[in-house]
């Protein structure tokens, strides 16, 4: 027999004692048992906190990346994988709802590797938004900075997702240099042991950065109490686990950081315009079958609530029954089962009990049957649809059934429909399904501060849709209220929320030592000659040169205007650029002004500098008028090596200033510069 | 006798019965009666969520700015303001205390008001990053929005700052279209009564923005309990109310946001290098002296540690005794006092307490005496410095003292001292005093992840640094762990949080009827002639040029590097553009693509475009080789109207396309653009 094990501070702990079997949803039989944890709980807090986080936030962010693109890869590597498509199928997962699970698991750690390399700097400090400048003669300026936090985060998955749930909680943690402990769903614990126990073997991870805890609710609560300020949980389950975990002492005293993604209700509107004719009402029967059934409505996304226009509501029902008369239940590991059975037994009498519930107000219109697999003991359970009998029945808003349950929902008109989806009290997700953009536009503005995703479904957009049950790493996942309050991923969001935000004040030269940027107002190194004969390595932030001068004559702006085809009046035209409030007069092109600066600043030799491929944030400060003698102060404000690509990425604070020592104009210039030969990768 | 009244429902309510006195601090004369509330709080909800922001958001985020500033004018008018510094006087303030309060909560007012202006959109959606593409072929999309949430804050604040920690929470939540709730600490509520009082009769708020509750814990509760997962609390007060709060069934089970500024073991650090004949020992020294006196230490952001060298902690002592002994301790009315009584009698037992508890681990360097206007019923302490017998005693760490109390803590060693500031649990602030960059950077970047905010003060600094103690609006203010974890202003970072983050996925068409703004792969519109002619009201997002070609010819480059003086190698030299490998041969300057680009889509005579002020985001995404024929998409993608002035600021998706279709250079091009005449004050 299996017995599941815990890794804590670096050693797999096998229970002495046998504990609750976990039975296979569709067989009944045994897959693993679950047991104690044989070590202190609290050691794998003290362990993450001492010998994890160090090691994590030795790395830099795009160090982290690279180790969670290798572990993706190990993840997705075909023996790999089929060891956990096993498994999978015991929780009652199909092969395309293990797709979901195993391979959108490992898809968002890829996610995540790419776009850190992309968005983030390459080292383990961020700054965050604009200097803030705090004095006139910039002696005192302040930046915001995001660090580690110096703690651990404990994951407390659900059942229904055991390695994407871990996973995507996972990966924006383990960026952010925070060590994870994840304490996996009971029913389908052995699953997430199966995938930690690739990964701990990989030895892919620094040691502390991934423990898992199979724990009781009183073990957990254990580990709970060691936590402190510095630490985060992340819940995915109900509501009232999520109220519980909220009152918890570590969450109202040692004020623990809590993100929760609960119960959800999430609706899907056909739109007023969407009849039955059309495309949408199409994509709407579809969408509404296909979320619930994938995972047998297991999903935390899935649509709970069908509104539909009313003069719309039986072409909608007669379209759901028909297309749910097709779906076939039936042993997960047969591949012509649609949908598989619930993950256990109690789970589908909770959600028999819940659609007990639901019908106080509603009645049922579609109840499937289970086609083949159903030997008496599996978790079986057909879809069910039903029709709310008076729109605003409470329990149709109130009542999660877990499982592949929806209710058609009558509404007449955008407002009730905004204000029927709103009952909800905060979902995850709802979608919209019309073509009128008016109408689509006044649905989602009116539900989008109810959800934490919004999908808008017209027939344009249906062949490449995602469709409304898939979070995306890209994408904030998470809503309000009654959703948990929560916000998972959503690109680089998801790192930052596990980072400390700090405002620093000081001198620029000190917030230069502080982030590794060069701050507007600090120091500048002019002594090492031109900064673009330099290679990525011998450069340093703060290198710095003023160019030579060059007067703009008009007889250049005239030039300019011929050769360009810019003959815009401010340039050409005497007269009418007087009339003008802000010119009073010719002055030269702003593209002029930065063509010359080029001109000023290049080094015209092939050296390191190997292309300029952007600008950000130019702003013409000044006009520069005929007879303005301008200069450019060029200084390395920002250097990311890419690693093992020869060069690395240096922006460049550049200012074009004039004979007043007056602002022309400000901006970013950015560059690929090479590294010295030989190194990172670059050509001896 | 002056009742406190409450603003409820549009109403100001007065209590029929008699209630709890508010003495003034320093006299002990009755200032004002706290009574039960005379309406019930929960009305105070429901009127927010049903008149105050229903009228919020029909407002833009320029249109409320433009609000907060008249509101902060009206507070700042001389008459107006001397009503509430003669309030202010009762709650034990010097004038110089009450300029923060006052002068300092309408400067927050303010500078949201600014601000906003010029980072929000002048409508009622935020687009927050960039657009996801989440399809090949640019059909479906994603981008994230922020919208008002449907609820009401409640603010529950402490009596320190009754103004400025009222204006702080409401400028942000106004400015996010969500109304508040004022819940006021009793000892100083007859300030913020009248300052609220103000505000209302100004009639510069649309009703039910902004309401009073002068409630008691059990009203408050009743009020809390009306919330649900649309509405938030902000609390600044101790941890053991934070902790309660955080239990409330309102926060635990209908997931209400809160926010908690909480009990704060702020620390100062003298650097290794800053030795007593530096000049940043003597910053250190004014500091911690201003820090403890201010506000009579009653500040969350005050100094209650300051850390030394070994080997300095004799001469600080030395130095802070003789600073502490110039302070002039009596009446806050008289000029001549540096600093007043604590509020109340209840408080100074409280301090009084704490300074026992902090004896446990410390021991006293330094007990002042009072100078003025002590008759023996004001609630005078003198300020008390202590010193740290073991720099690792509990108590220093864990108990704070909110009165004009610090304790001297010596230690060895930036190592050390980075972990004695971080035993503080979190905190809102933390100062470093030093010269040595090298230091300076370790210790704050030690610290920084356990910090809201870290001053670096070195003498560079001193004259403009704005101090340890001082939150400004456009930075974030509050900390982790024992300082509540919540965050407060910060510039537009404060309103984000009170809105709700949804992505929303779609086709683009879709996206651009939800944002306002042309989302790429969105259509466009070709009909209405160049869009340079179009006034800022008569241009929609989505009008669009597409441009004649221009063939770039080598003679082209070579009279470009010419005239600009730019001869980067790969303009110019054959053999050595052919070496490169990004280019493999003669290319185009990038600031030769622009130009000409610009020569192709600017409209050259008088009209409504003013000037284009700068270039956002620009990617040279293909290089221009010598033959290729460019034309340019020009497609308006953002209009933001400022209101009044004449014209409005609109951002152009500008694109150079080659002859095969590909991208040479993606940007957008920022104009300035005329309204009709005689429309938003355009000349007619």
């Amino acid at each position: 027999m299996r017995r599941l094990e815990s890794y804590v501070a670096g050693c797999w702990h096998r229970p002495a004692a046998n504990g609750r079997a976990l039975l296979d949803a569709a067989t009944g039989e045994t897959v693993a048992e679950l047991s104690p944890v044989a070590a202190d709980p609290a050691a794998a807090v003290a362990h993450g906190r001492d010998v994890g986080g160090p090691a994590l936030r030795e790395m830099t962010f795009h160090q982290r990346a690279a180790r969670l693109r290798d572990v993706a890869k190990m993840l997705l590597a075909e023996e790999t994988k089929e060891r956990l498509y096993d498994l999978s199928y015991c929780t009652g997962a199909t092969r395309s709802d293990s797709w979901i699970d195993i391979d959108g698991g490992a898809g968002v750690l890829m996610s995540y590797a790419g776009r850190a390399r992309r968005e983030l700097p390459n080292s383990n400090v961020v700054v965050d938004g604009a200097t803030e400048p705090l004095s006139r003669d910039d002696s005192f300026s302040a930046v915001h900075v995001l660090t580690s936090r110096a703690g651990v985060e404990v994951q407390i998955n659900a059942f229904n997702f055991p390695v994407w749930g871990m996973l995507e909680k996972f990966a924006p943690a383990f960026l952010a240099g925070v060590p994870s402990i994840v304490k996996p769903a009971a029913e389908t614990a052995y699953l997430a042991e199966a995938a930690v126990r690739l990964m701990i073997e990989s030895e892919l991870l620094p040691e502390g950065a991934l423990q898992l805890v199979c724990a009781s609710p009183a073990e957990l609560s254990t580990l709970l109490d060691s936590l402190s300020g510095a630490d985060s949980i992340a819940f995915t389950g109900s509501a009232s686990v999520g109220a519980a975990l909220r009152s918890h002492r570590a969450v109202a005293e040692a004020a623990v950081r809590l993100n929760v993604e609960a119960d959800s209700l999430n609706a899907a509107v056909l739109a007023p315009d969407a009849g039955p004719d059309s495309a949408e009402f199409g994509v709407f029967v579809a969408e509404t079958v296909r979320e619930m059934t994938v995972k047998a409505g297991q999903k935390c996304t899935a649509i709970r609530r069908a509104l539909v226009p009313r003069q719309h509501l039986d072409a909608a029902a007669q379209a759901l029954v028909a297309a749910l008369g097709d779906v076939a239940v039936g042993d997960p590991r047969d591949p012509d089962s649609d949908m598989g059975p619930l993950v256990s037994l109690a789970q589908r009498s909770e959600v028999q009990a819940s659609v007990a519930a639901l019908l106080q107000g509603a009645e049922p219109l579609f109840e499937g049957s289970v086609r083949s697999g159903d030997d008496g003991v599996g978790a079986f359970l057909a879809p069910t649809l039903l029709r709310a009998t008076d729109p605003w029945a409470e329990t149709v808003h109130t009542v999660e059934a877990f499982g592949p349950v929806a209710t058609l929902v009558p509404y007449a008109g955008i407002t009730e429909a905004t204000e029927l989806v709103a009952a909800g009290g905060g979902s995850l997700v709802a979608s919209l399904y019309g073509a009128d953009r008016d109408d689509m536009a006044a649905l989602a503005l009116g539900i989008a501060s109810h959800h934490g995703r919004v999908l808008m479904a017209d027939a344009s957009a249906a062949a490449a849709s995602t469709g409304h049950g898939s979070p995306l790493p890209m994408l904030v996942h998470g809503g309000p209220g009654r959703s948990g309050g929560g916000q998972e991923m959503g690109g680089m969001r998801g790192v930052f929320g596990h980072m400390q935000r700090s405002a620093v004040q000081g001198s620029p030269d000190m917030l230069t030592a502080v982030t590794g940027e060069h701050i507007a107002g600090s120091r500048a190194n002019r002594h090492k000659g031109h900064p673009f004969k330099l290679t990525f390595d011998e450069l340093e932030v703060g290198d710095s040169i003023t160019t030579e001068s060059r007067t703009v004559t008009k007889a250049d702006i005239d030039a300019f205007a011929e050769s360009t085809g810019d003959k815009f009046y401010a340039h050409t035209d005497e007269a009418a650029a007087a009339r003008s409030p802000i010119f009073g007069g010719i002055v030269a092109h702003g593209y002029l002004v930065l063509s010359f600066a080029a001109g000023l600043f290049v080094w015209p030799d092939e050296g390191p500098v190997l292309a300029n491929y952007g600008i950000d944030r130019l702003r013409f400060a000044k006009p520069t008028y005929p007879g303005d003698v301008i200069h450019v102060v060029l200084t390395c404000k920002r250097k990311t090596q890419l690693d093992g690509r020869g060069y690395g990425e240096v922006a460049w604070d550049t200012r074009v200033i004039n004979q007043n020592g007056e602002v022309n104009a400000a901006y970013d210039v950015l560059t690929m510069v090479a590294n010295t030969p030989g190194r990172n990768g670059a050509p001896t």
